[in-house]
C-alpha cells in the first residue's frame, strides 16, 4: 500500500493542494480561489469537497496518511490560523482540527515559511542537515528555523518571524504596524520600494523610470540589472547589504550550517547572493566567518509550497514513530 | 549511593570548582588562579590535583558521576576551548577529553552562558520551561538559548553569541574586532562607556564626574541612580533601551516564554528591567506583544557558575538515559 500525504498551501489569493508521495512526486494537484469565500466555513467545505474529488484520481493501492497545511500566521501547537493579515476571515481559525475531524487522519498546520523549512529538509538541499534556516522572499519575508534536526516552533508556536526584525526604527512603514522591519526592505515589495527611493534620490537614467509601482516586479528589476541598469543594480546591492547585515545577527543566534533563500528575489542569482554573502561576512563576529553558506533553495518550483506542507506529515509521522518506539 | 557532579567555571582571572548534588547543594568548593599558569598543561595538572584533593572531603556514600565545565568560547560538540580572548593559552584546548581520560567519567564542556542557561533550567526559575533565553551581563554579554527543552548548540557548537549582534556598524569598538556590538553598550563595561559618553556630551553635575573609568563599576552607577543622579539614571535608560530593542529581534527569532537577566547589571533591578521591557515591547511585532517575560535569574550568587557547569552533567545524563531507554 503506497502512503501519500496531502499538502495544502493557503495563500491570500489562491489555495493550492496536492497529493504527494515520500519522494516528492505529486499525484494530483488542484486550486481554489481563497478570495471567493466570504465565510470561513464555506471555504472549508469547498476545500473538503475538492480534496474528496482529488482522492478519486489516486492509484488504487494507495492511502492518504495525513494532511499538512502551510499558511501565514499558522500556529503549529494549536493547529490554528491566527489574525492572518492576508485573509478576510478574522479571529482564530481551527483548521487542523476541522480537517482531522472531517477525514479521520492527522492534520499538521504551521506557517508557510516553517513548512518551506521542513520541505527543504525532507525533499531539498537541506537533506541530512540538522541546523539551517530558510528565508522565503515573497510579498513579505518569512523564515523557518531547523535546530538540532527539529523545526523551531517556540513557546507560543510563532518562532521565526525574521521579517519583523528591525533595520531602522524610523524607517519604512510595515503592514505589522511597526516601522523599518526587514521585510519592508528585503522582499519582492521591499526591492520595489528601494527602486522607487533610488529613482527619487538620484538623477541617473533608468529603464525603470517608465514603469509604475503597481506594474513593477522583481523579474523586471533583475532583467534591467543584467542589462546594466544602474538603478536596478544598486537596488540589488542595497537589498543584499541589508539582508546580509541582518543575517549576521541571525547566525550568532542559532549558528546554522546554511541559510537557504527561496522565492522570486532568490531567482536573481548572483545579483542577490553576492552582496548578501559579502555583507553577512563583513558584519559577522570573526569566530563565525567563513562557516555559514548562503544557498538557493532546491524547492524553486510551482509545487514547492505543496511539497513543504506535505512534508509536515512525514516529519510528524517520523517523530511519532520515534516516540512510540 | 549519593550521586554528585563537579562544576568548573574557568574565568580569565579565577577558575572555581565545586562538588554539587542534584538539588544544587554545594559540598566542597575551591579556587585556583587561572593567570598563575603560563602553560596550559600546568593549569590542567593543578586543576586535576585540586579536584583529587576535593574528593577527600566528600561523604563516604557518594560518587562523582561527571564533570561539567563552563568557559568562554567553549565548544559543546568538541569539548574544546577555542581561541578564547580571556585566556593566555592559544589554539584549541581539548579540556573535556583530558578530564574524561584523567578521571574516567563523562566531561561536558560548553560556553559559560550556555552553562548558565542549563543551570537556570535545572536549579533556577526556568524549571519546567522549554523555551527561554538567559542573558549574562558581566564584562561582556553572553547568552544561552533553550529551545524545545534542549540547549541550542548550533551546527558548529557556538550558538548564542547575542553579545555580538549589531547595534551600530559604525559604533563602539569591540574586543571581537567589529564595531557597535551589543556588548559594547550592554554589559558592565558597556554601561561604564555610556556614563563616560554622557559625561562628555552633557553639562549636568554628576557624582560620577569624580570617579576614573578604571574605578567606576555597575554598583556605583546604580547607587548614584538611586540617589537621583541624572547621568547615572540616563545611563540605565540608554542601556535598557538598546537591550530592549535587540531583545525584540531575539524574540521573533526563537519565540521564548521568558528572558532571564543574570549578572551585575541585573542586580540594579527596576533601573534596568523597566526600560528593557518597555523598549522590547515597543519594538516587538504586535503578534508577540505582552507574551514574553523579562525576569531576574534565580542564580544570582557566588556559586552560580559552578551550579551552571555542574548542571551540564545532569542534563547530559538525562538525555543519555532517554537515548538508551
Amino acid at each position: 500500500m503506497k502512503e501519500l500525504t496531502v499538502g495544502i498551501d493557503i495563500g491570500g489569493t489562491n489555495t493550492k493542494f496536492g497529493v504527494v508521495d515520500r519522494e516528492g512526486k505529486v499525484y494530483h494537484q488542484a486550486n481554489i480561489v481563497t478570495t471567493d469565500y466570504e465565510e470561513f466555513n464555506d471555504f472549508f467545505d469547498a476545500m473538503a469537497d475538492a480534496l474528496r474529488e482529488g482522492i478519486n484520481f489516486l492509484p488504487a493501492d494507495s492511502r492518504i496518511v495525513g494532511i499538512g497545511i502551510g499558511a501565514a500566521n499558522g500556529n503549529y501547537y494549536k493547529g490554528t490560523i491566527e489574525r492572518a493579515t492576508n485573509l478576510k476571515w478574522k479571529g482564530v481559525l481551527p483548521l487542523a482540527k476541522m480537517f482531522s475531524d472531517e477525514f479521520g487522519i492527522p492534520c499538521i498546520l504551521t506557517n508557510d515559511a516553517n513548512a518551506a523549512a521542513v520541505g527543504e529538509m525532507i525533499y531539498g538541499h537541506a537533506k541530512g542537515m540538522k541546523d539551517f534556516v530558510v528565508i522565503t522572499l515573497g510579498t513579505g519575508l518569512g523564515s523557518g528555523f531547523v535546530c538540532g534536526g527539529l523545526l523551531l516552533n517556540g513557546h507560543h508556536g510563532i518562532a521565526g518571524e525574521l521579517g519583523h526584525t528591525s533595520v531602522n526604527p524610523a524607517g519604512r512603514y510595515c503592514n505589522c504596524g511597526k516601522r523599518g522591519c526587514l521585510e519592508t526592505y528585503v522582499s519582492a515589495t521591499g526591492i520595489k520600494r528601494t527602486v522607487y527611493k533610488l529613482l527619487a534620490d538620484h538623477l541617473e537614467p533608468s529603464e525603470l523610470r517608465g514603469i509604475s509601482f503597481e506594474d513593477l516586479n522583481t523579474k523586471m528589476i533583475s532583467e534591467a540589472a543584467n542589462r546594466g541598469d544602474i538603478v536596478a543594480k544598486e537596488a540589488f546591492e542595497y537589498t543584499g547589504r541589508i539582508l546580509g547585515m541582518k543575517l549576521a545577527d541571525t547566525v550568532v543566534h542559532t549558528d546554522p550550517q546554511a541559510i537557504f533563500l527561496f522565492g522570486g528575489l532568490a531567482l536573481a542569482g548572483d545579483l542577490i547572493f553576492k552582496p548578501t554573502l559579502y555583507h553577512m561576512e563583513q558584519n559577522l563576529m570573526p569566530l563565525f566567518r567563513g562557516k555559514v553558506k548562503i544557498l538557493p533553495s532546491a524547492m524553486q518550483n510551482q509545487a514547492a509550497p505543496i511539497l513543504g506542507a506535505s512534508s509536515l506529515v512525514w516529519d510528524y509521522l517520523e517523530k511519532t514513530k520515534e516516540a512510540i518506539a
